[in-house]
């Protein structure tokens, strides 16, 4: 079934010149189909088709929506060789592959119902004041609408929930925005199979004709030109700071300016108060060490950094810590450039005089990674922005400080971060309140006693958080509040009823909360 | 009371070397004060301040902010010397100023109302299921926090409600972030009277230190010192395409980007619908001489562009339009240079070769504006982009289209809009889809059978729109919801009840409309 083509709409099509394969990372060997990187030509077709959808697409019904978003569901369960075909491309566990299917499903449902039932549009009614002095009040409506076609680019880390029919996708399908993919070259194959289940979502459901693209490649260049495209309206990216950064910049550059919304690294900090240190160094040992090569270390929330205060207990968790690192049998990283990137990663840090608390030594088959965790003190941490690098992989770095105010000191200078956890017995959230809230200055979500890993979808869910976590705190990546990135209200006034739409009629046929002469409410208006 | 110098903080300080006065455009004179544009010492001590005001401030209430925003109100309307030096630096009539401070006033008013009810800060909670499979849930609560300190930059056209102590600075404040106000040269004078109304307020509240600044600057350089700062968070502009795009790119470059909302330039296109013309073609023009010189055409709402189908009735509006504008008595600009900029606008015009239609002649007082409205063909406008340009003032230009056609397509390829109006008869909105659908597509704010000019302040006011009317057509300058521009969210996991915000705590102490499991309430938890 994987024709190694990209979808221009519905078409597919594999005009240029440069051809790649995907590689199986646990094998050591590539897979067997060639994929065709989009040409210009390609790229050009997608968007002017995305433009031309984006006419009717901004204007069908929340209920319509609804219904392509859970036939893509329906079809992405319906795809027999996703799974082997996930696994083959990115060497993960056939547990993971179906797990994150199911986000992904569950990821579009929760849009599905978000749209269908309409009140996400904010609609806000002002009405008319005819007699007021000194001037009338004329009737103002206002609503969101979606902003145009954009583009998103694939996650190596997750093929299937970050990636083509991912949160980025279906925010923005669900606000009424096209989009085009630009398919990560490590999963190409999963990505073409997810396409394919859109693409026969939207025929099935009706949806305009390039409504949807996913396109091949294999370099920087194919998302360069759809960034760069007058009629892309807005980026979706995860990935490294690098190439997010790009992304933005580009956009930033272009004679109109668009959004770019790109969660990008983090190092995660989890704080290690004295008092629950003293009781629990062991526990909170053995959960970290689970958590730091959950995945292999390949998540964004992955905990790179562990700051605690000089002390018998924070001995013991790093012994512990040390130990039980170890108990854990290596697997497959997602592809040899990650493993080696991961390589590169911990050399540096060698060279930056980390000092190693345990490394996993024994050989391994190719491409698994060798976890690590190494400690530095808070006056090395602090001196050292080096350290402050995240490691994409198993290896978290560990800080001893001299004292709170040491620690303190540490998290105001952190750069912005996805996630800040706090290990706390009793009293000491509010006996450090301090730290607490220097934590929350620099990051999108806090954790009391857990771990960053796991990010629950959900309306509650920040996904992103101060630069570098994201380019833009004030949005999210997860969760139905991420659709709010790719649209903008537009106001009617003194408009005639009848023409309005459907959100912001007197009669309100959709039923949805709006605030009305500043109330919220469901009810009719007259 | 005017001492020409900055307020640090609380405190006056004018340390710089570069002076400057203000002027009296009606008089042709400066004004009597001196004023000191702030140095590089003293914006390091203003952003330092506003900092560390930042972390008392952000923590403070609802209750508490909107008694300082309400005390602020007050304090405007207690200075005796507001209205004279609005008039003398800006030539502008008692009228209008007394009408722009109410303006102020109530947007402080209702961003107070907004805090102290406290809703605004959207609210979602997710509670645990402990019980959940495969994977327990954990608690999850996310709210609005503010983002740190904020730049407002005075607007030339707006000296109090776009200014000081205008939407920008009061949605911030709303939100709880500290504010600098970069004066417009202009008017500074009257921003240090209202400056000094923010301090008296600030201190009579008990808000910290350093929460507002308020810096002179007669250049570039103090906005451009301003804007780069790592410890400013976020930009406010309204103003020019250029001078706004020069702070967009400064954010944009900087190691850590920041958001900037700068409203900008719009030339507000009008559309005349034939059936609408032949019934109304006098009465329109009329209407529309008097939008096109309000406050002598120094709107951001200035209706710059009206389009029509050659036709009788078009030109009946045409010959009435050049007529009509003639009977209005022209009046002072801003300032000389804002006058003098009108002229090359003017000039540049009749450089592209349109048809003055017509435009007065008579002699006038030194920086007064001479008001005045052209023609042109739709194929010209099509083939010429500087016909586009906004020129700030008394101008319109009208657009002899050929066809319904033509002027679509003139639509189509208009920059971004603050607003678009329609004056259509019957049915000729449906009739018309297609036209009403591209102006959508390009404007902030629809309007039905009216004029552009006029602002209303209300939660349904989008003012803004897609650049260059505005940097991020996602947000609002005007209106409550404007506040979204200063704040992001931010999740607690799994926190412990009594020490989260009071917005997010089982009893809802303050009694806000959260979304709980996905439903919205006032409804305690447990």
């Amino acid at each position: 079934m994987i024709s190694g083509e990209n979808y221009i709409g519905s078409k597919r099509s594999a005009k240029g010149s440069v051809q790649f394969k995907t590689f199986n990372p646990i094998l050591n060997l590539e897979n067997e189909h060639t994929f065709t990187e989009a040409n210009e030509a390609e790229i050009q077709e997608a968007v002017e088709l995305a433009h031309q959808a984006f006419l009717d697409f901004q204007a069908i019904s929340g209920a319509k929506k609804a219904e392509f978003l859970n036939c893509i569901a329906d079809e992405i369960l319906n795809l027999e060789e996703l799974i082997p075909t996930y696994m083959n491309e990115s060497g993960l566990p056939e547990g993971r592959a179906i797990g994150e299917r199911g986000r992904t499903v569950f990821q579009l449902r929760s849009f599905a119902e978000l749209v269908a039932e309409g009140s996400w549009v904010e609609a806000r009614i002002d009405t008319a004041i005819p007699d007021r002095t000194p001037l009338p009040k004329t009737d103002l409506r206002k609503m969101n609408i979606p902003i145009g076609p954009i583009v998103v680019f694939g996650a190596s880390n997750f093929p299937l929930a970050y990636s083509t029919a991912g949160g980025d996708t279906a925010s923005a399908l669900a606000a009424g925005c096209p989009v085009i993919v630009k398919a990560h070259p490590m999963h190409a194959g999963t990505s073409e199979l997810v396409a394919s289940a859109i693409i026969t979502a939207a025929q099935k459901t009706g949806m305009p004709e390039g409504v949807f693209s996913n396109l091949n490649s294999n370099g920087i260049e194919v998302g360069v030109s759809l960034v760069k495209h007058p009629k892309v309206k807005g980026v979706g990216f995860t990935g490294s700071i690098q190439g997010g950064r790009a992304l933005f910049d580009l956009a930033a550059q272009r004679e109109e300016p668009i959004p770019v919304f790109a969660e990008m690294g983090s190092i995660n900090p989890v704080v290690l108060f004295p008092e629950y240190l003293e009781k629990n160094a062991e526990s909170a040992a053995k959960t970290y060490a689970s958590s730091i090569t959950l995945g292999m270390g390949q998540f964004c929330t992955n905990p790179g950094l562990i700051l605690g205060v000089e002390s018998s207990g924070l001995s013991t968790f790093i012994s512990t810590l040390g130990e039980e690192i170890l108990t854990i049998e290596p697997m497959s990283m997602l592809h040899p450039n990650i493993e080696g990137n991961y390589q590169k990663g911990l050399s540096m840090m060698e060279q930056e005089q980390v000092q190693v608390i345990s490394k996993y030594e024994a050989d391994v088959q190719s491409n698994f990674a060798r976890q690590m965790v190494a400690t530095v003190s808070g006056a090395e941490f602090l001196k050292n922005n080096n350290l402050h690098k995240e490691v994409f992989g198993p290896y978290s770095l560990v800080v001893r400080c001299q004292s709170i105010d040491e620690l303190h000191q540490i998290i105001q200078n952190l750069e912005g971060q996805l996630t800040g956890t706090l290990l706390a017995e009793g009293n000491e959230l509010s006996q450090y309140q301090k730290v607490v809230n220097a934590l929350r200055d620099r990051v999108g979500r806090l954790i009391f006693n857990g771990v960053p890993t796991g990010v629950e979808v959900c309306p509650s869910m920040l996904h992103g958080g101060p630069y570098p976590a994201s380019t833009d705190s004030r949005f999210t990546a997860v969760g139905i509040d991420s659709i709010q990135r790719w649209v903008r209200p537009v106001s009617y006034q003194n408009w005639p009823d009848q023409l309005l739409p459907a959100e912001l009629q007197n009669s309100n046929p959709l039923n949805i909360i709006r605030k009305v002469d500043n109330a919220d409410s469901r009810d009719k208006i007259g």
